[in-house]
């Protein structure tokens, strides 16, 4: 018999909480009162209940015990996209507030073609959690669906595309739509006519539809005509918002020897990947192409031509998220909508044309 | 009364267990043996505990059951550095790994001042795990110490300075101290005798020293003269093994009028960095100073110009490390080292001073 056999044995044999309920002249039930602090149970009998704990040297059940500790302490973080870079710090923060808290988290990844309330749902019935993060990706579920979720969760720097539909629930986020808005006005400003925009191809349901909204409005307000084979997509093939994924789509919209001037990526890890397919053609940043980003990754400052780009407060999106969280799991709030504002930060990538 | 209680409450009261043993007029330990495939049942027995439940519609106890399935599936991986993007690949293969078989991880942070294995105790107390993964930092503990550890464990990308020490134990690494050398002989070859490195101030215990030792060895063996100006360290008051970091470093060095012409720095994230202060000084990368690295990030190879490097075999590395993990768990082995190539990797950041 191996080692872990034994110790499943053990656990399952020690019931001794009827031997003190006997002692006791009281029921189980009483004895569980006792041991966990139960309001519902008379002063004296606790007493009494404890002083037979205490003189026959009885040990709580420690797998019961740690059950609960461990069972009600556990927030999941849901993410798309583990290794997109723009989390790390996000990350980074959720695990220090949530252990601060002395809450242990998961970190559980979810796959492009999985239903992320789907996974979440079969989670809390393993894990028994406590609350949950859904950090990216797209959030398009209906009502009944996030209905099935018992515990309090947060969509954090998720494209909020129909917020009316998710008025009760609880986000924190950026206006995507406005910032992308406000970056594309730029670059226009800056005497740019064509740009290129690289987006998300599964437009329809997330950030990359606000961010391709907002790109279409702000040529729309400074007259110039939208032009569908600027609109260049993430591949699919290829991790999404990733530098390779920007390298293959702008290498290929250089060979369509398509006329532009600047490339608009939605992240910055596409825009670096973008910098990197120009200079392979042996052509320069800015000078030859104006590239900006978005998201504000400490990359896009260390880069070299640094990136224009619009940064997300992060660190403060990500402990607000745990915030709201925890206010959810202890019944102060119904629900809160926190929209922060983002950056416009003009660094060396981008030039005026004139 | 709030909802946590009267969910706590439901758990202590539902003892039922006891009335399927009074049901079938058996004790409680054969009931439970009889639900959880005991071996050490009689099969008529098992059968008549069995009708009894399904007559009763009794539901055992999913605390426990759950308990005891999460209990026995759940890996920690103890990081340091949570943020260094040098273990984002490799984090992502063991969330894979370790969901592919079904298990769940956690994922905890262990900070500069704390004894991991100290916090790994700890965790097998409340969380029972069924193995541990040590990811990144210092690894110097004594034989007693480790001994504590109650779970298989694997020392991951961990520099293994006293390798004797640790023989008993299981781990997965390059070889710091010979891939180190390799870079230093490579820029050396080149004609640099002013080679500055940015390295670990925690140099007597972790891969700092290996690197820093290779760094010595080669100088020495080109017959060049080490100067001890142009060791530097990394800021213990900023994240190490940062971009930031290296930039910081950089800039005083720079800042010093040191004569150098060449910068290794043992991390491509403080070579970033030391690439940023450079070109802040308004100085050029490789023309004015070759700048080195070492990991292999993707970064290295987008980044302007792209960086030298040892590039570490991170996903193979990742893979490795569960798979002698699992191994352990199902006492296939008693421990393995895995020692992995490393490949010098020459790009555009590094040039002959001819």
């Amino acid at each position: 018999m191996d080692k872990s056999k034994v110790k499943e044995r053990t656990i399952v044999e020690r019931l001794t909480i009827i031997d003190i309920a006997k002692l006791s002249g009281v029921g189980v039930t009483t004895v569980s009162r006792a041991i966990n602090n139960h309001p519902d149970i008379n002063e004296e009998t606790k007493a009494m209940v404890m002083r037979v704990i205490k003189e026959n040297h009885y040990v709580p059940n420690n797998s019961a015990r740690n059950l609960k500790r461990s069972a009600s302490r556990t927030i999941a973080i849901l993410i798309r996209g583990i290794t997109n870079p723009f989390f790390n710090p996000m990350i980074n923060v959720f695990e220090k507030e949530i252990q601060n808290k002395k809450y242990s988290f998961i970190l559980h990844r979810v796959d492009e073609n999985q239903n992320e309330v789907e996974v979440a749902i079969e989670l809390v019935k393993e894990k028994r959690l406590r609350g949950i993060v859904f950090l990216g990706g797209t959030f398009s579920h209906s009502r009944e669906k996030l209905k099935q979720l018992t515990v309090p969760f947060v969509l954090s720097t998720i494209g909020m595309t129909e917020l009316s539909e998710l008025k009760e629930h609880s986000y924190v986020t950026v206006d995507d739509y406005m910032e992308s808005y406000k970056m594309v006005d730029y670059l226009c400003g800056l005497g740019h006519k064509r740009i290129a925009i690289i987006t998300d191809p599964r437009a329809d349901v997330n950030i990359g539809k606000l961010r391709y909204e907002g790109y279409k409005k702000a040529l729309e307000d400074h007259g110039i005509e939208f032009d569908e084979q600027l609109v260049r997509w993430m591949k699919e093939d290829v991790e999404s918002y990733s530098m390779i994924n920007g390298y293959k789509v702008t290498k290929e919209l250089l060979d369509s020897q398509l006329e532009f001037t600047a490339v608009y990526a939605i992240a910055d890890s596409l825009a670096i990947g973008a910098c990197k397919a120009i200079f392979e053609a042996g052509k320069r940043v800015p000078e030859d192409y104006s590239v900006a980003g978005y998201d504000g990754l400490d990359m896009s400052f260390y880069y070299n031509p640094s990136i224009t780009t619009i940064k997300q407060p992060v660190e403060e999106m990500a402990e607000e998220t745990i915030k709201i969280l925890f206010d959810l799991i202890h019944k102060k709030i119904k629900h809160e909508h926190k929209i922060f504002p983002a950056e416009l930060l003009v660094r060396e990538s981008t030039k005026s044309l004139s």
